[in-house]
Protein backbone atom coordinates (compact mmCIF):
# COMPACT_ATOMS: atom_id res chain seq x y z
CA UNK A 1 0.00 0.00 0.00
CA UNK A 2 2.94 2.25 0.92
CA UNK A 3 4.82 1.37 -2.76
CA UNK A 4 0.86 2.76 -4.28
CA UNK A 5 1.09 5.77 -2.88
CA UNK A 6 4.66 6.46 -3.63
CA UNK A 7 4.13 5.46 -7.03
CA UNK A 8 1.02 7.81 -7.26
CA UNK A 9 2.53 10.87 -5.57
CA UNK A 10 5.68 11.14 -7.45
CA UNK A 11 5.35 14.33 -8.20
CA UNK A 12 4.38 15.18 -4.18
CA UNK A 13 4.30 18.94 -4.22
CA UNK A 14 5.85 20.91 -0.83
CA UNK A 15 9.41 19.44 -0.86
CA UNK A 16 10.86 18.43 2.05
CA UNK A 17 8.21 19.34 4.97
CA UNK A 18 5.86 17.52 2.84
CA UNK A 19 7.94 14.31 2.47
CA UNK A 20 8.58 14.12 5.96
CA UNK A 21 5.20 14.08 6.73
CA UNK A 22 4.08 12.12 4.73
CA UNK A 23 6.44 9.68 5.39
CA UNK A 24 5.23 10.45 9.05
CA UNK A 25 1.45 9.81 8.48
CA UNK A 26 2.68 6.27 6.29
CA UNK A 27 4.28 5.56 9.35
CA UNK A 28 1.71 5.99 11.88
CA UNK A 29 -1.19 4.14 9.94
CA UNK A 30 1.34 1.35 9.34
CA UNK A 31 1.87 1.27 13.20
CA UNK A 32 -1.98 1.19 13.18
CA UNK A 33 -2.25 -1.65 11.67
CA UNK A 34 0.45 -3.25 13.16
CA UNK A 35 0.05 -2.87 16.60
CA UNK A 36 -3.25 -1.09 16.75
CA UNK A 37 -4.06 2.19 18.72
CA UNK A 38 -2.79 1.24 22.11
CA UNK A 39 0.82 0.64 20.35
CA UNK A 40 0.78 4.24 18.81
CA UNK A 41 3.41 5.85 20.62
CA UNK A 42 5.82 9.17 18.63
CA UNK A 43 8.68 7.16 20.10
CA UNK A 44 7.65 4.37 17.75
CA UNK A 45 7.02 6.78 14.71
CA UNK A 46 9.70 7.98 14.46
CA UNK A 47 11.26 5.09 14.28
CA UNK A 48 9.44 3.59 11.74
CA UNK A 49 9.38 6.74 9.74
CA UNK A 50 13.25 7.72 10.18
CA UNK A 51 12.28 11.07 11.08
CA UNK A 52 13.80 12.38 13.83
CA UNK A 53 11.70 12.06 17.52
CA UNK A 54 11.90 16.11 18.32
CA UNK A 55 10.15 17.00 14.50
CA UNK A 56 7.74 14.96 15.45
CA UNK A 57 7.15 16.45 19.20
CA UNK A 58 7.66 19.44 17.47
CA UNK A 59 5.64 19.00 14.75
CA UNK A 60 2.67 16.95 16.38
CA UNK A 61 3.26 17.20 20.18
CA UNK A 62 1.12 13.84 21.05
CA UNK A 63 -0.60 10.87 19.58
CA UNK A 64 -3.52 12.72 19.19
CA UNK A 65 -1.85 15.44 17.13
CA UNK A 66 -0.78 13.33 14.74
CA UNK A 67 -4.46 11.56 14.69
CA UNK A 68 -6.22 14.83 13.77
CA UNK A 69 -3.86 15.12 10.83
CA UNK A 70 -4.50 11.22 9.56
CA UNK A 71 -8.11 12.14 9.89
CA UNK A 72 -7.34 15.11 7.32
CA UNK A 73 -6.40 12.76 5.14
CA UNK A 74 -9.25 10.50 5.90
CA UNK A 75 -11.74 13.38 5.46
CA UNK A 76 -9.98 14.24 1.49
CA UNK A 77 -10.47 10.69 0.47
CA UNK A 78 -13.45 10.29 -1.82
CA UNK A 79 -16.22 7.73 -0.98
CA UNK A 80 -18.78 6.75 -3.34
CA UNK A 81 -22.50 7.93 -3.14
CA UNK A 82 -25.11 5.42 -5.15
CA UNK A 83 -27.26 6.47 -6.75
CA UNK A 84 -29.01 3.47 -8.43
CA UNK A 85 -33.23 5.19 -8.48
CA UNK A 86 -33.81 3.00 -5.33
CA UNK A 87 -33.64 4.00 -2.07
CA UNK A 88 -33.75 0.67 -0.51
CA UNK A 89 -30.74 0.07 -3.00
CA UNK A 90 -28.81 2.98 -2.32
CA UNK A 91 -29.14 2.40 1.44
CA UNK A 92 -27.83 -1.13 0.92
CA UNK A 93 -24.63 -0.20 -0.96
CA UNK A 94 -23.55 2.73 1.70
CA UNK A 95 -23.79 0.41 4.69
CA UNK A 96 -21.87 -2.12 2.67
CA UNK A 97 -19.79 0.68 2.31
CA UNK A 98 -19.21 0.91 5.11
CA UNK A 99 -18.78 -2.30 6.68
CA UNK A 100 -16.08 -3.17 4.37
CA UNK A 101 -14.10 0.05 5.09
CA UNK A 102 -14.05 -1.37 8.54
CA UNK A 103 -13.21 -4.70 7.41
CA UNK A 104 -9.99 -3.40 7.06
CA UNK A 105 -7.85 -4.10 9.92
CA UNK A 106 -5.98 -0.75 8.93
CA UNK A 107 -9.02 1.27 9.05
CA UNK A 108 -10.63 -0.29 11.89
CA UNK A 109 -7.46 0.59 14.11
CA UNK A 110 -7.72 4.31 12.91
CA UNK A 111 -10.86 4.96 13.68
CA UNK A 112 -10.31 3.28 17.18
CA UNK A 113 -7.87 5.37 17.51
CA UNK A 114 -9.56 8.59 16.66
CA UNK A 115 -12.46 7.56 18.84
CA UNK A 116 -10.66 7.45 21.55
CA UNK A 117 -8.61 10.67 20.80
CA UNK A 118 -11.48 12.30 20.48
CA UNK A 119 -12.40 11.54 23.57
CA UNK A 120 -9.19 13.18 25.39
CA UNK A 121 -8.50 15.94 23.32
CA UNK A 122 -11.06 18.88 21.77
CA UNK A 123 -9.02 19.29 18.83
CA UNK A 124 -9.58 15.60 17.73
CA UNK A 125 -13.02 15.74 18.64
CA UNK A 126 -13.60 18.49 16.46
CA UNK A 127 -12.19 16.95 13.73
CA UNK A 128 -13.37 14.14 13.35
CA UNK A 129 -16.84 15.46 13.91
CA UNK A 130 -16.48 17.78 10.84
CA UNK A 131 -15.12 14.66 9.02
CA UNK A 132 -18.27 12.65 9.69
CA UNK A 133 -20.84 15.78 9.30
CA UNK A 134 -19.12 16.05 5.87
CA UNK A 135 -19.61 13.00 4.85
CA UNK A 136 -22.90 12.42 6.74
CA UNK A 137 -23.92 15.38 4.36
CA UNK A 138 -22.38 14.36 1.03
CA UNK A 139 -24.29 10.80 1.87
CA UNK A 140 -27.94 12.87 2.38
CA UNK A 141 -28.11 13.29 -1.26
CA UNK A 142 -29.47 9.77 -1.40
CA UNK A 143 -32.70 10.82 1.07
CA UNK A 144 -32.85 13.82 -0.53
CA UNK A 145 -33.46 12.04 -4.30
CA UNK A 146 -35.61 10.10 -2.24
CA UNK A 147 -37.73 12.91 -0.79
CA UNK A 148 -37.78 14.01 -5.13
CA UNK A 149 -38.91 10.81 -6.15
CA UNK A 150 -41.56 10.56 -3.68
CA UNK A 151 -40.11 7.65 -1.72
CA UNK A 152 -40.15 9.01 1.19
CA UNK A 153 -42.41 11.66 3.48
CA UNK A 154 -40.90 15.30 2.73
CA UNK A 155 -39.29 16.33 5.86
CA UNK A 156 -37.34 13.16 5.86
CA UNK A 157 -33.86 14.31 7.66
CA UNK A 158 -31.31 13.23 5.51
CA UNK A 159 -28.63 13.09 8.05
CA UNK A 160 -30.71 11.65 10.78
CA UNK A 161 -31.25 8.34 7.81
CA UNK A 162 -27.46 8.37 6.93
CA UNK A 163 -26.79 7.90 10.78
CA UNK A 164 -28.98 5.67 11.65
CA UNK A 165 -27.37 3.82 8.17
CA UNK A 166 -23.74 4.20 9.98
CA UNK A 167 -24.62 3.50 13.60
CA UNK A 168 -24.91 -0.20 14.06
CA UNK A 169 -21.43 -0.79 12.48
CA UNK A 170 -19.93 1.96 14.48
CA UNK A 171 -21.59 -0.10 17.53
CA UNK A 172 -20.86 -3.18 16.73
CA UNK A 173 -16.52 -2.03 16.63
CA UNK A 174 -17.08 0.19 20.00
CA UNK A 175 -19.53 -1.08 21.82
CA UNK A 176 -20.04 -4.86 21.26
CA UNK A 177 -16.20 -4.86 20.04
CA UNK A 178 -17.09 -7.95 17.50
CA UNK A 179 -16.88 -8.24 13.72
CA UNK A 180 -18.61 -5.77 11.12
CA UNK A 181 -19.78 -8.42 8.98
CA UNK A 182 -21.66 -7.53 5.83
CA UNK A 183 -25.05 -9.53 7.56
CA UNK A 184 -25.10 -6.39 9.37
CA UNK A 185 -25.00 -3.75 6.77
CA UNK A 186 -27.92 -5.55 4.92
CA UNK A 187 -30.15 -5.67 7.88
CA UNK A 188 -29.57 -2.38 8.92
CA UNK A 189 -30.05 -1.17 5.59
CA UNK A 190 -33.58 -2.89 5.63
CA UNK A 191 -34.68 -1.50 9.08
CA UNK A 192 -33.80 2.04 7.99
CA UNK A 193 -35.78 1.98 4.98
CA UNK A 194 -38.28 0.66 7.00
CA UNK A 195 -38.40 3.31 9.34
CA UNK A 196 -37.68 5.96 7.02
CA UNK A 197 -41.02 4.76 5.08
CA UNK A 198 -42.79 5.30 8.48
CA UNK A 199 -41.54 8.58 8.83
CA UNK A 200 -39.54 8.19 11.86
CA UNK A 201 -37.03 10.59 10.40
CA UNK A 202 -39.62 13.35 9.63
CA UNK A 203 -39.21 16.53 11.44
CA UNK A 204 -41.36 19.71 11.64
CA UNK A 205 -40.69 22.36 8.59
CA UNK A 206 -38.18 25.26 10.53
CA UNK A 207 -36.81 22.32 12.77
CA UNK A 208 -33.04 22.10 12.69
CA UNK A 209 -32.03 18.72 11.59
CA UNK A 210 -30.53 15.91 13.47
CA UNK A 211 -26.83 17.03 14.22
CA UNK A 212 -27.95 20.17 15.27
CA UNK A 213 -26.70 23.15 12.12
CA UNK A 214 -29.34 25.65 11.23
CA UNK A 215 -31.72 24.51 9.23
CA UNK A 216 -32.09 25.06 5.41
CA UNK A 217 -35.91 24.73 5.47
CA UNK A 218 -37.37 28.70 5.17
CA UNK B 1 -24.96 10.09 45.18
CA UNK B 2 -21.75 9.01 47.65
CA UNK B 3 -24.46 9.68 50.56
CA UNK B 4 -26.19 7.56 49.06
CA UNK B 5 -23.90 4.94 48.67
CA UNK B 6 -22.41 5.01 51.76
CA UNK B 7 -25.71 4.94 54.01
CA UNK B 8 -27.09 1.86 51.69
CA UNK B 9 -23.69 0.32 52.59
CA UNK B 10 -23.10 0.90 56.04
CA UNK B 11 -22.23 -2.96 56.57
CA UNK B 12 -19.93 -2.64 53.74
CA UNK B 13 -18.68 -5.81 53.41
CA UNK B 14 -14.38 -6.25 53.45
CA UNK B 15 -13.22 -3.78 56.08
CA UNK B 16 -10.27 -1.37 55.22
CA UNK B 17 -9.01 -2.64 51.45
CA UNK B 18 -12.87 -2.45 50.74
CA UNK B 19 -13.10 0.85 52.07
CA UNK B 20 -9.92 1.31 50.27
CA UNK B 21 -11.44 0.57 46.71
CA UNK B 22 -14.59 2.26 47.51
CA UNK B 23 -13.09 4.93 48.28
CA UNK B 24 -11.04 4.96 44.91
CA UNK B 25 -13.79 3.87 42.76
CA UNK B 26 -15.95 7.22 43.92
CA UNK B 27 -13.03 9.84 43.38
CA UNK B 28 -12.70 7.67 40.19
CA UNK B 29 -16.19 8.87 39.12
CA UNK B 30 -16.01 12.30 40.79
CA UNK B 31 -12.53 12.60 38.51
CA UNK B 32 -14.70 11.81 35.51
CA UNK B 33 -17.50 13.98 36.36
CA UNK B 34 -15.01 16.77 36.69
CA UNK B 35 -12.55 16.59 34.06
CA UNK B 36 -14.19 13.87 31.76
CA UNK B 37 -11.45 11.41 30.40
CA UNK B 38 -9.03 13.26 29.35
CA UNK B 39 -8.42 14.39 33.28
CA UNK B 40 -8.33 10.86 34.13
CA UNK B 41 -5.05 10.23 36.07
CA UNK B 42 -3.68 7.89 39.19
CA UNK B 43 -2.13 11.05 40.63
CA UNK B 44 -5.38 12.75 40.74
CA UNK B 45 -7.88 9.55 41.79
CA UNK B 46 -4.62 9.29 44.91
CA UNK B 47 -4.84 12.84 45.95
CA UNK B 48 -8.89 13.24 45.86
CA UNK B 49 -9.27 9.97 47.79
CA UNK B 50 -6.43 10.15 50.04
CA UNK B 51 -5.37 6.75 48.94
CA UNK B 52 -1.75 6.85 48.42
CA UNK B 53 -0.19 6.61 44.99
CA UNK B 54 1.83 3.67 45.39
CA UNK B 55 -1.36 1.71 46.71
CA UNK B 56 -2.66 2.78 43.27
CA UNK B 57 0.04 1.54 40.83
CA UNK B 58 0.08 -1.65 42.84
CA UNK B 59 -4.02 -2.75 42.74
CA UNK B 60 -5.12 -1.09 38.94
CA UNK B 61 -1.42 0.02 37.45
CA UNK B 62 -2.99 2.09 34.79
CA UNK B 63 -6.05 3.90 34.26
CA UNK B 64 -7.23 1.41 32.04
CA UNK B 65 -7.02 -0.64 35.15
CA UNK B 66 -9.52 1.62 37.43
CA UNK B 67 -12.11 1.86 34.36
CA UNK B 68 -12.15 -2.06 34.36
CA UNK B 69 -13.35 -1.96 38.26
CA UNK B 70 -15.99 0.87 37.35
CA UNK B 71 -17.39 -1.07 34.75
CA UNK B 72 -17.84 -3.99 37.27
CA UNK B 73 -20.18 -1.50 39.13
CA UNK B 74 -21.87 -0.54 36.42
CA UNK B 75 -22.49 -4.06 35.60
CA UNK B 76 -24.23 -4.22 38.82
CA UNK B 77 -26.55 -1.58 38.85
CA UNK B 78 -30.02 -2.64 37.90
CA UNK B 79 -31.66 -1.18 34.71
CA UNK B 80 -35.55 -1.61 34.85
CA UNK B 81 -36.84 -3.78 31.45
CA UNK B 82 -39.94 -2.59 30.74
CA UNK B 83 -42.94 -4.57 29.74
CA UNK B 84 -46.28 -2.49 28.96
CA UNK B 85 -47.60 -5.41 26.66
CA UNK B 86 -46.91 -3.29 23.62
CA UNK B 87 -43.18 -3.78 21.76
CA UNK B 88 -43.57 0.02 19.72
CA UNK B 89 -44.02 1.37 23.40
CA UNK B 90 -41.24 -1.00 25.56
CA UNK B 91 -38.78 -0.23 22.84
CA UNK B 92 -39.70 4.12 23.17
CA UNK B 93 -39.12 3.86 27.02
CA UNK B 94 -35.74 1.68 26.51
CA UNK B 95 -34.67 3.96 23.92
CA UNK B 96 -35.51 7.07 26.51
CA UNK B 97 -33.74 5.11 29.36
CA UNK B 98 -30.36 4.81 27.39
CA UNK B 99 -30.84 8.38 26.41
CA UNK B 100 -31.05 9.64 29.92
CA UNK B 101 -28.63 7.70 31.26
CA UNK B 102 -25.88 9.65 28.71
CA UNK B 103 -27.92 12.92 29.66
CA UNK B 104 -25.73 12.65 32.67
CA UNK B 105 -21.93 14.83 32.15
CA UNK B 106 -20.89 11.99 34.80
CA UNK B 107 -22.12 8.65 32.59
CA UNK B 108 -21.43 10.19 29.25
CA UNK B 109 -17.77 10.74 30.78
CA UNK B 110 -17.22 7.38 32.02
CA UNK B 111 -18.46 5.70 28.26
CA UNK B 112 -16.29 7.67 26.65
CA UNK B 113 -13.58 7.13 29.29
CA UNK B 114 -14.34 3.04 28.60
CA UNK B 115 -14.56 3.06 25.32
CA UNK B 116 -11.00 5.27 25.07
CA UNK B 117 -9.82 2.30 27.78
CA UNK B 118 -11.17 -0.07 25.71
CA UNK B 119 -9.33 0.27 22.39
CA UNK B 120 -6.07 0.78 24.27
CA UNK B 121 -5.78 -2.68 26.60
CA UNK B 122 -7.96 -6.27 26.10
CA UNK B 123 -8.61 -6.45 29.55
CA UNK B 124 -11.01 -3.10 29.52
CA UNK B 125 -12.27 -4.24 25.70
CA UNK B 126 -13.70 -7.97 27.36
CA UNK B 127 -15.07 -6.07 30.50
CA UNK B 128 -17.21 -4.04 28.64
CA UNK B 129 -17.75 -6.07 25.89
CA UNK B 130 -19.32 -8.62 28.78
CA UNK B 131 -21.31 -6.17 30.46
CA UNK B 132 -23.13 -4.79 27.45
CA UNK B 133 -23.70 -8.31 26.06
CA UNK B 134 -25.14 -8.76 29.63
CA UNK B 135 -27.70 -5.63 29.22
CA UNK B 136 -28.90 -6.95 25.88
CA UNK B 137 -29.49 -10.26 26.80
CA UNK B 138 -32.05 -8.77 29.76
CA UNK B 139 -33.22 -6.00 27.60
CA UNK B 140 -33.97 -8.88 24.91
CA UNK B 141 -36.50 -10.25 26.86
CA UNK B 142 -38.92 -7.29 25.38
CA UNK B 143 -38.28 -8.66 22.01
CA UNK B 144 -39.16 -12.09 23.09
CA UNK B 145 -41.89 -11.26 24.75
CA UNK B 146 -43.36 -9.48 21.31
CA UNK B 147 -42.37 -12.38 18.95
CA UNK B 148 -44.38 -14.59 21.88
CA UNK B 149 -47.43 -12.03 21.69
CA UNK B 150 -47.49 -12.36 17.79
CA UNK B 151 -46.39 -9.17 17.40
CA UNK B 152 -43.07 -9.28 15.45
CA UNK B 153 -42.30 -12.42 12.88
CA UNK B 154 -40.62 -15.74 14.74
CA UNK B 155 -36.69 -15.75 15.04
CA UNK B 156 -36.59 -12.21 15.21
CA UNK B 157 -33.13 -11.44 16.97
CA UNK B 158 -33.54 -9.82 20.17
CA UNK B 159 -29.86 -9.42 20.64
CA UNK B 160 -29.78 -7.50 17.22
CA UNK B 161 -33.12 -5.44 17.94
CA UNK B 162 -31.76 -3.83 21.17
CA UNK B 163 -28.45 -3.48 19.65
CA UNK B 164 -30.40 -1.04 16.77
CA UNK B 165 -31.83 0.88 19.63
CA UNK B 166 -28.45 1.85 21.22
CA UNK B 167 -26.55 1.88 18.62
CA UNK B 168 -27.89 5.91 17.25
CA UNK B 169 -27.36 6.96 20.79
CA UNK B 170 -23.64 5.92 20.90
CA UNK B 171 -23.16 7.46 17.54
CA UNK B 172 -24.71 10.43 18.77
CA UNK B 173 -21.66 10.45 21.42
CA UNK B 174 -18.80 8.85 20.37
CA UNK B 175 -18.99 9.95 16.56
CA UNK B 176 -20.88 12.56 15.80
CA UNK B 177 -19.84 13.69 19.11
CA UNK B 178 -22.94 15.89 19.64
CA UNK B 179 -25.83 16.21 22.70
CA UNK B 180 -28.02 12.63 23.29
CA UNK B 181 -31.85 14.39 23.42
CA UNK B 182 -35.18 12.83 24.07
CA UNK B 183 -35.79 13.20 19.93
CA UNK B 184 -33.35 11.03 18.95
CA UNK B 185 -34.76 8.52 21.24
CA UNK B 186 -37.94 7.89 19.94
CA UNK B 187 -37.02 8.61 16.57
CA UNK B 188 -35.31 5.71 16.86
CA UNK B 189 -37.81 3.71 18.77
CA UNK B 190 -40.32 4.48 15.84
CA UNK B 191 -37.65 3.03 13.05
CA UNK B 192 -36.43 -0.07 14.84
CA UNK B 193 -40.17 -0.93 15.20
CA UNK B 194 -40.82 -0.57 11.60
CA UNK B 195 -37.81 -2.26 10.86
CA UNK B 196 -38.72 -5.41 13.37
CA UNK B 197 -42.03 -5.63 12.27
CA UNK B 198 -40.45 -6.02 8.30
CA UNK B 199 -38.21 -8.93 9.28
CA UNK B 200 -34.89 -6.68 9.04
CA UNK B 201 -33.82 -8.52 12.11
CA UNK B 202 -34.92 -12.46 11.66
CA UNK B 203 -32.72 -15.14 11.18
CA UNK B 204 -32.98 -17.85 9.87
CA UNK B 205 -33.15 -21.24 12.59
CA UNK B 206 -30.34 -22.24 13.62
CA UNK B 207 -27.91 -19.43 13.14
CA UNK B 208 -26.42 -17.86 15.63
CA UNK B 209 -27.62 -14.07 17.15
CA UNK B 210 -26.18 -11.18 15.91
CA UNK B 211 -23.11 -10.91 18.74
CA UNK B 212 -22.21 -14.36 17.72
CA UNK B 213 -22.77 -16.39 20.72
CA UNK B 214 -24.17 -20.36 20.51
CA UNK B 215 -28.10 -20.12 19.29
CA UNK B 216 -30.84 -21.64 22.00
CA UNK B 217 -32.95 -22.24 18.77
CA UNK B 218 -33.05 -26.25 18.74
Amino acid sequence: MRETRQASGAVRPGGRTARTRAAVLDAARDELEDAGYAGLTLERVAERSGVHLATLYRRWRTVEGLVVDLLGEIGKTRVPIPDTGSLEEDLRILALEIARLYQQPRMRALIEGVVAAAVRSPEASDAWATVIAERNRLAARIVERAVERGELPPGTDGIAVISAVGAPIYYRMLVARGAVDDALAESTAVSVHAGALKGAFTRPAGDPPADGTPSTTP
